[in-house]
């Protein structure tokens, strides 16, 4: 149990230095004086930088999957509900799991690319499958006439950079809270792709 | 003018690299051995690996506002056509800029938090000043009816991080071309602010 809140202080730590300074711009020594252990000490927790962020950076994608997978038990693909309520809950899911953790989403968004290896590997794998749902969503949308003729790989792309983005300006003490900006970003991409009015 | 080239030729090398590994994981010998040129040799045209970051930047940073300018001269505000005229020729101008230098754009996007003192000081309050531009169009265009109540701030922000996020995927000899995106970028942003659908 120690272990594990030690474990927790370190990347609560590590993730708001990663924000605020870039994964290349955080030392070691850096995570160690935010969470007051001696770097010889650090070491018996984390072995490495990378370790560190390769936690954040699979924690956060898991969360991202999780939220979209509880909507695909419920509605799966959008194929019951339609489409247009499928995108809706998949950008209110995506939003508050941004929200929820600005740090962590942020390093996610942000610091992926400085991961190495198979962990990199493994993470882009994720990121592109989490992104292919949204897009056969929107290509099935398109299909069926609840969307108008977009490109669903560049709209994929439009819209979760736009919920991305939030890393950059999202304050949870902020004038909108998570939950006006998650009905708020829902309206203006679904009114983005839909191919008629919705019923007002 | 042959000081100009080998200036260019750095800045262009410098570009790639930040794009590709990002400022910090990035050597003023990296940059060298790119424009093919000795260390020490290297510092004859640049003093800092810092001062070819700001030159990338700020010249991108003035593209970007060049490129609206010209359509404020045409239209302030979208007063004379619109503010649905002018969101579509910010958007299509916008991307044309993205897509005319994809590295210089990404490093504009992903690397100007790497500036330092006032000199990031200026690019915040330039990127702050290029936006408030679009939430100005967007406030004027709830305020006319033209667009729906949407939140001028967080509407800006979703709109500007969905073009900027071209820097991660857009590929100048890909599938879909800088004007195809351009039009289906400006197609989107517009969808989903307008009050009602566009005359067909």
């Amino acid at each position: 149990m120690v272990e594990t809140t030690r474990r927790q202080a370190i990347e609560n730590a590590a993730s708001a230095l990663f924000h605020a300074h870039g994964y290349s711009g955080t030392s070691v020594r850096d995570i160690a004086r935010a969470v007051d252990i001696q770097g010889a000490s650090l070491y018996a927790h984390v072995t490495s930088k990378q370790d560190v962020l390769w936690s954040i950076v699979e924690h956060t994608a898991s969360r991202f999957e999780a939220a979209v997978d509880a909507i695909e038990v419920a509605d799966p693909g959008g194929a019951t509900f339609g489409r247009g309520v499928y995108l809706i809950a998949f950008v209110r899911a995506h939003v508050g799991v941004v929200t929820d953790d600005i740090e962590r989403a942020s390093v996610f968004v942000h610091e992926w690319r400085a991961l190495q290896g198979h962990r990199r590997d493994e993470i882009v794998r994720r990121r592109d499958a989490y992104e292919e749902r949204l897009r056969s969503v929107i290509a099935d949308g398109v299909r069926t006439g609840t969307f108008h003729a977009v490109d669903p790989v560049a709209t994929a792309a439009y819209i979760l950079t736009a919920l991305n983005g939030l890393v950059g300006w999202f304050k949870p003490d902020g004038r909108l809270s998570s939950r006006v900006i998650a009905d708020a970003y829902a309206d203006l991409s679904l009114r983005a792709v839909q191919a008629s009015r919705p019923p007002s």
